[in-house]
């Protein structure tokens, strides 16, 4: 099934658009889980369980994985085992902003869509549509593009304006007449930046946009769902990481962004 | 040492500026080393043997690494170990092409520059330099932006125009006067696009770049020189991968590219 069908399909189902990002940072988990023999396996296993179902995606992010070595990279393959077999109706993407010439992205696509079996994967445009081709011919995978990010930073290039249209603009327009043909393209779209996220809107029509920047970066739901839905009311995967995960009840957090968002659904 | 005096440094002394890209794809490796317990390792260290006489650096690309989960990881390291241990005079680069906002990119820094104890790793620039500190903070390590890529379609975005220059001028320009404080940064500078790496030159004085494009893809070495060298008659990274490691001899490939381009230094 393509996968912007799946999000869609599931997040009518439990009518939600959160994201719970698994941004397990070792350094950051509760003591108890600290002895055990796969604590960032375990503590998602955990957040997954009390989350789920007010979830219609989870977002790993591959630094905090990458961080510890290959023993990260075993819990990260683990915790995509777990989640295959027992929520296999939630998207899966992997926040890994990855690029490399055509050649070598096959070896990315091996390691994300294949080994990992993630059904998405965070991309970069700047070594153009050639070079990302591998990603882009999974048509029973989704890339997710780059585009406006959330980070206090991300004028310097962004902003940057080719012919009168900052860069971040060209980027999403390249990408819904060129390089989505497979329809299985999405943008990433800082929370942080609502005037940008409207524009974008107006520019691409109905394609998703993963939304990062909610809750600890600062980002505001309301101003997220008046700039980003689409017209059916949907076309956004809204993230939380830090938010969620290291709070006192990731239950409760989650369920508080899953009814925030409903009410401007 | 700061990375690039130690770069100058050995390649003053063996008299080479070549890179050997470690691009190890299982799929090409000779029949000999399939049936070994670690065989992308094993070959490794045998092209580190046959070719370090000649040779101021090491590249890895993650790509092929991760294509084999953790397991390719764990080659990956103890490839790092073996160079660590053996060969500490050579430059280590791991071509990554990373880049996340900021508090993620400490789990990158953590994997790249102290786990595997690579001493520089390739970026991107998009996100900006705030997002980008924890690399450039790094003052034992260095950082290769990515400026302008070899392959085929990088004009797609690269050659943007912003006020009238191309936006890989653009990076150029940025990185060379304001993330280059720490005197870390490089630049990827594709070999296929002579004409760009000269007016590169021209722009940023003697920043070193890393220079793909050699060999399979079709850069020439006397273009590359021409256009690159800096006034030290030093300031690149030539590497070459496929060209040697899968060729019928590694160690006569590596000879004769270093000798060539000794004739144009």
């Amino acid at each position: 099934m393509n996968i912007i069908d799946k999000y869609n399909k599931r997040a009518r189902e439990v009518d939600s658009l959160v994201c719970v990002g698994l941004d397990s940072d070792i350094s950051k988990l509760p003591q108890r889980f600290l002895n055990m023999e796969n604590p960032q396996f375990e503590f998602n296993k955990w957040i997954i369980e009390e989350t789920h179902q007010y979830v219609s995606g989870f977002k790993p992010n591959s630094a905090f994985y990458e961080a510890r070595g290959d023993q990260g990279m075993k819990e990260l393959k683990m915790t995509m085992d777990y989640l295959v077999s027992n929520h296999p109706d939630i998207v899966t993407i992997l926040d890994a902003k990855r690029g490399d010439i055509g050649n070598t992205n096959n070896g990315y696509v091996e390691s994300i869509f294949d080994w990992l079996n993630f059904d998405a994967v965070t991309i970069y445009s700047y070594l153009g549509k050639e070079a990302m081709q591998p990603f882009l011919d999974r048509k029973d995978k989704a890339s997710i593009i780059l585009c406006r990010t959330s980070n206090p930073g991300s004028p310097e290039f962004q902003d940057l304006l080719v012919n009168d249209k900052p860069l971040w603009q060209v980027v999403a327009e390249k990408i819904s007449k060129d390089w989505n043909t497979n329809r299985n393209c999405m943008l990433v779209v800082g929370a942080t930046y609502p005037e940008e996220m409207k524009k974008i809107r107006f520019l691409v029509g109905d394609m998703t946009f993963l939304v990062p920047g909610i809750g600890a970066q600062g980002g505001s739901v309301k101003s997220v769902m008046e700039a980003g839905k689409n017209s059916d009311g949907l076309g956004l995967i809204i993230n939380s990481s830090r938010g969620i995960i290291f709070s006192e009840n990731p239950k409760e957090e989650t369920k508080k962004l899953c009814n925030e968002i409903r009410s401007y659904r």
